[in-house]
């Protein structure tokens, strides 16, 4: 029922791109929060807001040696009781240069709730697994 | 464009269960995963592996002082662009007295991916937060 996916299919996967969740310590506590993120050249990237809790959490985090956070990607459907969910375990680093910045819009990485979102963010994967559910039976 | 939810507002959404994503701090670093959730009496409540990652993550960090834990909710359309996403932070606890564990399943929590899943966790909420976003105007 519970499948174990290798990290090329967690990759073919999370690679379209859309809502994953951040996971990681921040200053109120264990915090989990959905982004729009993009996966470029294998690595996971997203924005967000230089004043949300989050950019303030992940620019004190990154601050630090290195920050390690996890991003959970899934696709389940309820209903039929099936579905997939990757998780990225990995550090956190600014996207800094101007170069980098322009190949990460190029890629098309946008904000979910729009507006100033100029926190440019990546999670340099260190592991990638996976989990697929599937109901083998019909229901009695 | 992002509204935050008052408390009642953030019970009212994810009072239907469904899916949630616990993150904690796990053996292997930050982690996140899906759960199939109930709000029962105010507390969320889900079941996990006894011997899955998680079931055994959870129990460790459990067994100490008080383990403080992340459950996200979500429902986001990422067509449309909007959506909502509440944030439960508290401290997870296990469910063992035999009456909990009776008046747990007579609310119909169902482990997601069937099988043995017999580690009832639920998290007691220290703090609720919710967000919501609107695409108020059309794009230009």
């Amino acid at each position: 029922m519970l499948e174990h996916l290798d990290e090329s299919e967690c990759l073919r996967l999370i690679s379209p791109g859309g809502i994953g969740r951040v996971g990681y310590a921040g200053t109120f506590g264990p915090t989990v929060l959905p982004v729009n993120y993009m996966l470029h050249n294998g690595i996971v990237v997203f924005r967000t807001g230089q004043h949300s809790l989050m950019g303030e959490d992940l620019r004190t985090g990154i601050a630090g040696a290195e920050y390690k956070v996890a991003f959970e990607i899934d696709d389940i459907d309820v209903v039929a009781r099936e579905g997939w969910s990757v998780l990225v375990r990995g550090s956190a680093h600014h996207v800094d240069s101007e170069t980098e910045r322009a190949s990460v819009l190029e890629a098309g990485v946008q904000p979910w709730p729009g507006g100033e979102r100029e926190h440019f963010i990546r999670i340099i994967p260190g592991s990638i697994t996976g989990r697929r559910v599937r109901q083998g039976e019909a229901p009695a």
